[in-house]
């Protein structure tokens, strides 16, 4: 067993209205920052685990993604990287 | 002036309490994850915003972080990645 850092990407789906992201955009306007043009608020996890390889680790965090961290119906998740802990 | 599409990392500062991250872990191993070591949650802005260049495009996004997204006291940022949108 080692220990792997895996970095997931969960971001609200493209098309689906992200209110967060629209606030934020809103915000950098008001501080004068007009180059702005879209902004979209997702989540980035790390997650450090034990598995016998990388692509596990990777296997197990998709795992997690689709179980439990991701709402299926509004968020994709992407793996971003995995590197030995 | 292009388009360039900037992703940022905002994480909470390691050694610092991440209760967020701490309640996922103890989630994933109510689930059955046991290789779950630690997690951290953090956030995954995309930026979309017009510029000269992507290096401008990028210190625009840095001060940005330190203006308004990140919280200078608790959290670090990093620049993920700066494409052509």
């Amino acid at each position: 067993m080692s220990r792997y850092r895996v970095a997931v990407h969960i971001v609200p789906r493209r098309g689906l209205l992200d209110p967060q992201g629209k606030a934020v955009a809103d915000a950098l306007h008001s501080l004068g920052f007009n180059g702005v043009r879209d902004v979209r608020v997702g989540r980035h996890l790390v997650i450090d685990a034990d598995a016998p390889e990388p692509q596990s680790a990777e296997r197990v965090v998709r795992d997690m993604c689709a179980k439990l961290l991701a709402n299926p119906v509004t968020e994709d998740f992407e793996i971003a990287n995995v590197e030995q802990a």
